[in-house]
């Protein structure tokens, strides 16, 4: 039997952006420059991944011929910023035949937004996402896929909600100002001025189905401290969202907003698709009926996502999807992933959430169903980040080539990406000369034969040798 | 023929100590214990290496089963600090007889003794060195090794010699003060009242012979902005240092020190080394005449040593050796690298300087002689780095896991060594599972069958995919 023929070396390259720094595509570009450096002549496969944060609407309009539309909304702290949402190309239509959108909730309501000296989770507001998804039905968009992640919120969604004609009342029957802390006092939802098109919209969410509104896994708690909050902020806003998903649940929820749900008797957030929508690309999370009656939006899958916006718009109908099975499986991505001798993912940081749904750990569950080896490059090794291997990650290594600040790394990103990016293939190829497996390894090859060395003839002592 | 039996992964880990961080021995524990997470049962000769800088004496009294004295000395910005040298054990002895010393000038004269508001290369003193090696005279000495690297000062040993008895006058026949700077007001060196003793004493200095005193390579010029000056500074003491040279040669160098010369027309610091010293175990550096036919103390190998110390001594008749030879003969350490199937070696940075005599680059030179692998980690990725390449180091990483503070780099290097070290294997292990030859590869085995994907019936389109 022939031994089979050598051909060049195959390198899927399977990043997501860094925040504030790269986008997938940049970071994939300076990865595989970075390898292409050691082996000149590698099949380098790019695969610039998103997760439904930033850059999601921008990959996803240039992917089907659609475009960006620009505008101007509410952000994150109330004062207005230029942002942006997709239309899909015309491939892409939705179930009425009017056409798709996405609206990335990062580029309006994202951490990014928000000044580090105003990030107070209590205070920070989703109204712009309600204003593109308003924007998006003035242009006939039918079908909107809201993509999570990157958020600067933590108001339940509640800002979309009043962008999009729910009020929040308190029990004096004034409208709230914005923010999750006023939900504290939240006395009930009066739906009856939402936007009527959205009775014939199909609504989407990209999220992480780890996340979920409520509980000690709760958004507040989870994520409450890295968007500003201090301890006592933290426990005051996670109870502001119960109050607010009792409340949604009783006064939004229910058959008469069961739009998007063909199925009697099932929560429409949790209604199966219908086969010729694209939404039938992914099942929908399972949001099961609480032990109230209800539905329970304090718990279930994506609930949580983007500060609970994923709670607030399921009470609208909104369909929770797993990001990954909406925004990777277009892609090819196992069968470009089993062809790879060596996978590379990269995120700007790896660490304890990263096997909570982030892009790395996603690339290696699916690398490691097909065999393939994966390393990970990373701008920050975190807390946690050994559970990465538990993933599937077999080797992952930071970028920074010296002690630097925040800013200096995030401005320079590429050209630390690249040069990781080089000195881990040099590792790996070190490996390539050591034969056998881990821990077992034949005698190396006999070494040449080493230079005359310099006369010894006293010699001076050296430094202590330990014993081996 | 039958194939050699399995054996365990042999690693030599050959480090610098981490300045300011970690000793040599350190290190080497750290990138063991990070090696052994990953292959338990490795055979790991730990070789920790010290270059003449921080740690020597300690280390030299160690491996000799001599001691270190403690006293109190001059610092290199003239306050009293307390320092060290080494009396080494009987085995070590002088030609005459005496004990062994060693003198490591970055125990009094460091560039970490000198407070960083304090940084001013023209006014630091070395007047700490020759108090030391007096002490050592004290104490029976009559062999001095002189341990060279990580100084703080520029002085060109100025301030040593005048500890020894040498008198540096100006035109009005007042003594200098201390430092490099007011060298450029030199007149004459009175050299009557030297320490009678170094006429019996050999003196050795153990540097990098890539250091020269003088010229556009000079110490001043590469390493006086390390060591705080600005350029119009580093200008003024380079001509000084020239002036300082030139006086030397002619007040000080000529047959009256030729103390440790027995060839009659050699200068005395390029006498071959009788073989019954302890001194024949590397040859010294060859300073050769100038041409003005005094003793070239200008651009001789190892005359910049420790900001021109190097040049002092010889001056006074001190053999200066390059110090791998003097330090790291002793150790076995060619057969060490042999053995070994990966070597490991590490400093603070990698950079520039690495290929011009550091501990990496000379382990990697060895370990390249008999056609090992080598892998650098390092505290930081300088300018330069790639060059190490070139010298022998297959790959190289850093050890930082996040953007850090210097101060937190330092403190915490231990453990990053050691997820650094850890990180690097985990990738060389990753090159196992390549078959072949780096660029052309072997087909990998057939991957396992992958599982059941989800139904995908119109899938929403992913990001863009990049052209193969």
């Amino acid at each position: 039997m022939n031994a089979p023929a050598p051909r060049p070396l195959r390198f899927a390259v399977a990043p997501s952006g860094f925040k504030e720094s790269l986008t997938a595509r940049e970071a994939a570009e300076a990865i595989a420059e970075g390898l292409q450096r050691v082996v000149p002549d590698a099949d380098t496969d790019l695969i610039p991944l998103v997760d439904g944060g930033e850059g999601t609407a921008e990959a996803l309009a240039a992917a089907t011929g659609g475009a960006l539309h620009h505008l101007t909304a509410t952000g994150p702290t109330g004062v207005a910023v230029p942002t942006h949402f997709a239309l899909l190309g015309p491939g892409a239509r939705g179930a009425a035949g009017g056409r798709a959108a996405v609206v990335e909730m990062a580029a309006v309501a994202g951490l990014s937004l928000v000044p580090p000296d105003q990030r107070d989770p209590g205070a920070t507001t989703t109204r712009g996402v309600g204003e593109l998804v308003r924007a998006a039905l003035d242009f006939g968009a039918r079908r909107i896929l809201v993509g999570c992640g990157d958020s600067g919120t933590s108001d339940g969604g509640a800002g979309a909600l009043q962008a999009l004609g729910a009020r929040l009342l308190d029990a004096d029957g004034r409208e709230l100002p914005p923010g999750g802390r006023a939900l504290a006092r939240l006395a009930r939802v009066d739906r009856s001025r939402l936007d009527p098109r959205l009775a014939d919209t199909e609504l989407l969410v990209a999220c992480n189905p780890f996340n979920v509104l409520c509980g000690p896994q709760g958004v507040a708690r989870v994520f409450g401290p890295q968007k500003g909050a201090s301890p006592a902020q933290v426990e005051e806003l996670s109870a502001a969202l119960e109050r607010w998903a009792r409340i949604l649940a009783r006064d939004v929820c229910g058959p008469a907003v069961a739009l998007a749900s063909p199925t009697p008797g099932l929560p429409p957030y949790a209604a199966p698709a219908p086969a010729h929508t694209m939404s039938g690309a992914a099942p929908a999370l399972a949001l099961l009926p609480s032990a109230a009656g209800g539905v329970d939006l304090r718990h279930g899958p994506g609930t949580g996502a983007s500060g609970g916006l994923g709670a607030g718009l399921a009470a609208l109908g909104a369909r929770l999807l797993p990001r990954f099975d909406v925004l990777l499986d277009g892609l090819d991505l196992d069968a470009r992933l089993a062809r790879a001798d060596l996978v590379v993912t990269a995120e700007g940081a790896l660490d304890r959430q990263t096997t909570r749904g982030k892009i790395p750990a996603e690339v290696a569950r699916r690398a490691k169903a097909h065999g393939r080896p994966v390393l990970a490059l990373a701008g920050t090794i975190g807390e946690g980040a050994r559970e990465v291997r538990g993933a599937g990650v077999d080797a992952y290594h930071g970028i920074l080539p010296a002690p630097v600040a925040l800013a200096e790394a995030l401005g320079r990103g590429r050209e630390f990406l690249a040069d990781a990016a080089e000195a881990a293939l040099r590792m790996i190829l070190i490996g390539t000369r050591l034969t056998g497996a881990p821990g077992r390894f034949a005698p190396p090859a006999p070494a040449p034969t080493p230079p005359p060395g310099p006369g010894r003839l006293v010699p001076l002592p050296g430094p202590p040798t330990a014993p081996r």
